[in-house]
């Protein structure tokens, strides 16, 4: 599996880094006891750290992702505030033209309008980038479908929340499709973390038919 | 003073609700003393916190802002993590047609193809929302000068780093509007303690030039 | 009731102040769907908020307190940190006589040796004092029993988050008797939010048992 | 040099884990502009990160470290709320027979009544526990100077609050140890950072007098 996978027609998350991982919640978890990591029990610590809604211990395993996703997915995005963000400047950079474009049976009839919308608005961007327009002004008329990206530092216990909120059918479809590549890094990555959260700690739904 | 300003075209900022007030921070911060209330050395205090960055007992005076802003400077806003907001949603209602449209001084050019790629991005809204599109999906075409609003509750502490940061000429100059009518509601209601912060602690310029 | 309550043999938890209640939670999330506070209804959005898990609209709910408590109740509660925190120093200010000594029954034996021993701790206190140690070096040998204070600033979903930990039968039980002082004061300043929080999100119990 | 620093009498501070380095806070300040890691530059943006405050990007570098210290200092240290903590638990396990005793030249007299009188606290505490009290409740008359240990993990945005704080000659002699040692790591592992840290924008003294 690459440490790279796509989300929607353009945008993408990419697996940066990990600080520790299943043994790092252990060893965390196994201070207040000053007790030894044994292999065999491992496992049932960590479900019952989960069960007991012990959560701190996952706070000792972070990771780095980088994300590419539409401004109205970020948007929602960014109310995860526990989690580091630097994001691409919409003030220093000039944007590609690159929107989201949903699929047709998502929108219900063709989506040629919104394709046009979209291209004369990036089009009248470009034509006041070329007038001397400031880019900070000119991007005000840019729709929220243009793609932006991110650097995201966050640690599985919050990491457990944005799931807990996005990858469930209540959030928008669009940051769906991102969390459950987010949770696809987590299984990779801590295997015993991620079974024991999805079997006793899980409040979404679309991670469960995934079991 | 009333307790709304309006800021930019359409905006602005209400004032809602306060925890504390300057005695708040000085009876925070004598408890490590043990000391008690003397308005004669209350102001000194007051001055000695910002002074040596002791900036926690501000955290016990808490403001609520209604906030009516365009979504580039609530996307810069909800960088500023320690705060809490509830956002109007665009999942969930229509957007108005209210866009935020620089004045020409600002843009260099005259505004008419801003306007008119703004109102026809509009214009496709409302046909997509009239075909029976969700709004979720609709307002993906929308500009990013359109008016959102949120309630906003921030303490003292993390208020003053976001003035650091956005009453700065640094900072784009539409959230540089909102932030010196932020801080006019904390001169007003928080007089001692705005005034030491800008003598001591402030690191921006706009509001220096007030002083 | 008073502002003031009592707990344990020489602490307390008193009211100091209070941002928002019941009205600023139900304003906060009205924002989403723009609709406006209908008192018919309030009532059943709370409830809804809180079944959904929906908290950040208790986040505009903001308590201000002065609590008196010995020191290993202070240090289980200085981790939940989404709060603000000034406590009396240790360095600054010579410790009074005030120790905390458990009741009998609670203890299993006579508590004759905790007092001798919490005694001669703080004679041994005031010797090295009067032989010019500094309060910062002489409180080394003080007992974990001694009595500090602070004030706390925090808003209601940490707070709920709080009585899920320190309001139950698991937490110690010194703690607990704070926790429920600090859930009569919720329910005292909040009743329609204290109320829907033990139906619908409080994992605890001894708050249960109170209904 | 070994990867655990001995502090104090009986401490230490052990490095465990890292997330990023130098290279990840360049790469995260960098996507604002889209820039490409420029190794000529790259000193200069950090640079240029300190000068101006810009300390998101230093989010990114996140520590694991283990520490063993007295309660008193375990006390000071936990007011840093962005950092993660699990600490061994005074109610789960017996502690050992480890406290902390100051240097004569600290305490300026004879520290034989300090010792005395920890040794007969604990003395008393397996009194308490052989007659079979809680331990959670014979910990009640253990000296503030009793040694406790946890893991601590922690961005660096938040470690250089840390040090300006603690690793300042304000602070209390026995934390300022640990917060040099801490430097230490910091030095190690990020040196670039580092040492643009304390040309820029450290605020402290200590580690200023090591450069």
């Amino acid at each position: 599996m690459s440490e790279t996978i796509r989300v929607l027609d353009k945008g993408y998350v990419e697996f940066v880094d990990l600080l520790g991982g299943d043994e790092a919640a252990v060893r965390a978890a196994r201070i207040s006891y000053m007790s030894k990591s044994d292999p065999k029990k491992d496992d049932n610590l960590i479900d019952l750290l989960m069960r007991l809604g012990h959560e701190s211990p996952f706070e000792h395993i972070v990771f780095t992702f980088h994300i590419k996703a539409p401004i109205f997915v970020a948007r929602q995005w960014m109310r995860h505030r526990m989690a580091s963000v630097n994001e691409r400047s919409g003030r220093f950079t000039e944007f590609d033209e690159e929107f989201y474009l949903p699929e047709e049976k998502r929108v219900g009839i063709p989506v040629d309008l919104m394709r046009e919308s979209m291209e004369r608005s990036f089009e009248n961007y470009k034509k006041l980038i070329s007038s001397g327009v400031k880019k900070e002004v000119a991007r005000m008329i840019l729709p929220l479908s243009i793609y932006t990206e991110w650097y995201w530092t966050i640690n599985v216990r919050s990491m457990m929340n944005f799931l807990n909120q996005r990858a469930d059918s209540h959030a928008q479809y669009e940051i769906q499709q991102y969390a459950v590549k987010i949770a696809d890094f987590f299984k990779m990555k801590c295997p015993i973390t991620y079974d024991s959260f999805l079997r006793n700690a899980y409040k979404g739904d679309l991670l469960r038919e995934r079991l």
